[in-house]
């Protein structure tokens, strides 16, 4: 489809330009811890912090501000809210690594940080970089700093993310679709929705625009989830319906294990129709949300 | 010593009537969770927050703001900035008593919280308490609340409390007391030194009221490490000049041990006295924070 390889071919450039953009903040940010941060512990900090990643949410925050803004170059608001979003999201990953959690060695091609600087300072690490994430949120005098960093709190604490977690890890969990909808919800998509929210925000974008940032991240969030499971299966056709070997090992249900591949990929459809709708005034012209939500879907295919 | 036994008394009794008053709030704090928190996890949660403890940094940040308003009732922001400081507390204590840290089975006579909830769980319990502690302290509209939240952050951050830990377990660390001195400024000096400026800053203090909380949290937190070391000591006097089994088991040198016992005392000593001549133009009679300072020095004698 041509516009959909048009439209595919700028993503790709919007998003090497953004995350070159956000290592760089990044990169600054640790700097400026440098002086007064135990070595060991910024090493930690900065081996997950800095060792790739496709950056989606900051990349979801600076596109929503900009989108709000109708092109207008994020401000330090919204650069430190980005930042914040990549904090969070690192040191979950780092927590999520440990072996009393998912156990794993190897995470994007790299040693896990416990493995390379042990599981004491993987978890101060992680720490750390929780704490620094509202260091950086709340590091100037704007007052919409305040209502970032209460949004950043909602999206990561016992309400979002670390329920999630909690609901992933629990013993006696249904493997309904409504169960896993939920577990995605709060595991990733409440940051993802956040990273969305937070951007409009920075922006200084109204409350309409806030909302449809809000269904934007929760339907591109679950979309994204949706179709991860779906190309788990696809690439390799003798584990349709079935989790992958690691989902299978923690007892983890997929949506095509619940759901079965044809109503998973209906699902993650009608999610994407649903985002294109929230953002349709935020961004009328389609621009790289639109191209975003689209993405979400057609990888792979 | 007649006036030291009265200001013990009045100290008891003042020390009870805050501890309940503060117990009441962490209860109520952790009820607005309950409806959106998965119940395992507000359980781990509850389990250590509401498991007891001298509720040392919500009393210093309650009686600043006291002495700062001149006896009035905590507002709000004061109640919310002690509340978030015991959540930050309690989380560190959580992921401190981990097997990877410091593998204790028991803490105030309870089993931890990873023998009862699972070690993945009190991992997740304590990224919980951390992230909600930044939930509570934003939770409303004040300006004050974003200063608080920083002033939060960076005692808890990885120049703060979390540097600390990591300088902690640092296979290399020295034997020196200026180490150790550095050791527990930030481990757990940096968050006492935070509970007095919150305390004062809630209350709308002055900067030079805020400096001289920071200064009293300062020698009043490391006075009570120091006593806490002496006290190992003199309960077994085999000990003296060694460190506890704990603290040899971890390889962790005492005042006692680097300093010997009279210079301990004397440290103590002389940071006490800063402390009440920091404090003594915020509270001219001597009130609680006085006799808080005292006591730090005067237990067990």
């Amino acid at each position: 489809m041509k516009t959909g390889a048009t439209s595919e071919l700028r993503l790709d450039h919007y998003l090497e330009v953004q995350r070159a953009r956000v290592e760089l903040l990044l990169q600054k940010k640790l700097e400026g811890l440098a002086d007064r941060t135990p070595a060991r512990l910024l090493e930690a900090m900065r081996y997950s912090l800095l060792g790739g990643g496709k950056r989606l949410r900051p990349i979801l925050c600076i596109a929503f501000a900009e989108a709000v803004c109708k092109g207008t170059a994020p401000g330090r608001v919204t650069d430190d809210a980005a930042c914040a979003l990549e904090y969070v999201h690192c040191y979950s990953l780092i927590h999520d690594d440990l072996p009393p959690m998912d156990d794993d060695d190897f995470r994007r091609g790299k040693a896990t940080n416990h493995k390379v600087y042990g599981e004491a300072m993987a978890i101060l690490a992680g720490d750390a970089l929780l704490t620094e994430a509202f260091g950086v949120m709340l590091g100037g005098m704007e007052e919409s700093r305040l209502h970032l960093a209460r949004e950043l709190a909602v999206a990561a604490g016992a309400c979002g993310m670390v329920g999630g977690q909690a609901l992933d890890i629990a013993e006696d969990r249904p493997s309904d679709e409504g169960y896993v909808i939920r577990v995605h919800r709060l595991k990733t998509g409440a940051l993802i929705r956040a990273a969305c929210r937070m951007g409009a925000l920075s922006a200084g974008g109204t409350t309409a625009q806030l909302e449809a940032a809000g269904v934007y991240g929760d339907c591109v969030g679950l979309a994204f989830q949706i179709v991860d499971d779906i190309l788990d299966v696809t690439a390799d056709p003798k584990k349709v319906g079935k989790p992958t070997q690691r989902d299978q090992a923690k007892g983890r249900f997929t949506f095509p294990k619940v759901s079965g591949m044809p109503r998973s990929r209906t699902l993650a459809n009608e999610r994407v129709a649903m985002a294109l709708a929230a953002i349709s005034k935020i961004e009328p012209n389609p621009g790289p949300l639109t191209a975003l939500a689209r993405y979400s879907v057609e990888r792979g295919t």
